[in-house]
């Protein structure tokens, strides 16, 4: 199966990140053809600053590569060293019927939320397909958020094969709704926008502020608590190894649970849970020379297998003359 | 100056199409720096037929050297084969607001005149602006359908110029309210879409049908007549030597003009008028290859053009990691 996910080039990765998304993604290098790409053009709807976009797609690759995407197992490359999508984008754009964009959710949220209504921001959904579509790609893990633009890109799709015969492989969404929500400091779905998050790369002081400020109730730590209702304890799972987080679920069956002494053991696991990629990542910070190096040889490869399909649209709609 | 001027690769040129924009555009070559380009990028978004998009586009780029666009002495070539100016799009587009375009009067008339609403028609104007950006363009001639389009492009160059610095010029729109209209055969402009052209190059049966289809008043031989007011002598004086067209006024003016006669002189004088073009456009057709190789070698020249510029946009807006 060939496996599409797009990486968000902006802001500080976050343990719910890394379990909700992260974690799945790298898992498809073992069984499927992942492809893995860095969404600078898409960004640019957002950003308008160099500076911020280029670094926050430098750091993403070298966060994603030290918590374990194998450049060489997979194909990884950032989305505007691969131009040939805007092409295609173009094209499809002319048989996107103007319905099909003015329905989609997401824009509508996002002008809600304040963002300007620019014609990147509309257009977002075809450029999402090109993306899709260039590289025919079957499976495409999404978001809820994001499953009305997959059905945007299998319908161009459909249009396109059925306008110039076939060409594009219709790609299925794969709405990954069995993943833990990881909680955040508040109980709610860890979220930047929420800004109740733990940075996965931070100081160990900004780490300690963090999970000190995990929300917890005030049952006397003698008395029973529900485990699975604790925020704190939800967090600490994903951590802790399964004999330590037996005796750790007694004690809240039982009464007997500190909050304080938990996120204290919590603040360690984590420093040490993530220590290898820290240790990575500072590897490839400090030469990020060799970092462009393996995004170019991944748009390479990107590349080469974007050439037939794109060279094959040309010839069906006619820029071949 | 650097003048730029699109080519739509549809359709058979009329004679209005000559003096009205393909004289004008040819002459450039001689005191400016041309940059002459076949739009089949823009054409896609009314053609959906592969066939018939490629032929237009050759068929164009040969019915423009056959009339005298020298390919050494300018830049001439197909959108399609620089698709640089698709990534310009995209990024113009993040920074197009929605209000902009949905101002445009050439979209509402398209959909008024039953054309599908796509998304490519809608985004025509942020494609073209790339074109005129991309190359730097100081004037652009257009048509007054098309002057809202070049303010789009000076709009959006305004825009980029103020976030990120000086990189575009502003191009002036050049509209030449001057140029004689050219009458059809029924006196109205002359428009492949009324139906009342004379073909530049057609068979001279077809030819001669038309021209004695030129609509004329039933005023008698001997009567004096207005020539200024006379389809056909409008027509007339665009191919008839002064000296001759001397004559044929004076004829009007007192009398004696026969409409049937003058047809038949303008029948041969447009012959011979487009004789070394016609002998041209059949060499041309004779070899396709090299025609091919004629716009390749102008894409090389347009991208080259292009290239810095494109360049300083994906420093400028953060693509450069």
């Amino acid at each position: 199966m060939r496996v599409l996910s797009g990486i968000q080039p902006s802001g500080q990765l976050h343990i719910g990140n890394y379990f909700g998304m992260m974690q799945p993604m790298i898992s498809n290098m073992a069984e499927h053809e992942l492809y893995a790409f860095i969404v600078d053009l898409h960004a640019l709807t957002s950003v308008h600053d160099a500076q911020r976009l280029a670094t926050g797609t430098l750091e993403a690759a070298v966060d994603f590569m030290a918590l374990g995407l194998e450049p060489e197992r997979c194909i990884f490359w950032v989305q505007s060293d691969v131009p040939e999508v805007t092409e295609l984008t173009w094209v499809l754009s002319t048989l996107t019927p103007m319905g099909l964009l003015e329905r989609c959710h997401s824009y509508k949220d996002k002008i809600a939320k304040g963002i300007a209504s620019s014609h990147g921001l509309f257009a977002y959904p075809v450029l999402m397909a090109a993306d899709i579509l260039l590289y025919q790609a079957q499976r495409v893990p999404v978001g809820k958020d994001q499953k009305q633009h997959l059905e945007v890109a299998r319908d161009i799709a459909i249009k396109f094969n059925s306008l110039f015969g076939d060409t594009f492989v219709l790609p299925e969404p794969v709405i990954d709704a069995d993943l833990a929500v990881v909680p955040g400091l508040d109980g709610q779905k860890m979220s930047k926008s929420y800004g109740n998050t733990i940075p996965i790369f931070t100081g160990e002081k900004e780490l300690k502020k963090r999970v000190m400020a995990i929300v917890t109730d005030s049952t006397p730590v003698d008395e029973p608590k529900d485990p699975d209702r604790c925020n704190l304890y939800n967090i600490f799972k994903l951590f802790a190894p399964a004999d330590r987080l037996k005796e750790v679920r007694d004690l809240y069956l039982n009464g007997g649970a500190m909050y304080g002494k938990i996120k204290l053991e919590l603040l360690e696991l984590l420093w040490e849970y993530f220590r290898p990629a820290r240790q990575r990542r500072e590897q490839l910070l400090a030469d990020p020379g060799q970092v462009r190096d393996i995004l170019r040889q991944g748009a390479e490869k990107a590349r080469a297998k974007a050439a037939p399909t794109l060279e094959e649209v040309r010839r069906r709609v006619g820029l071949r003359y």
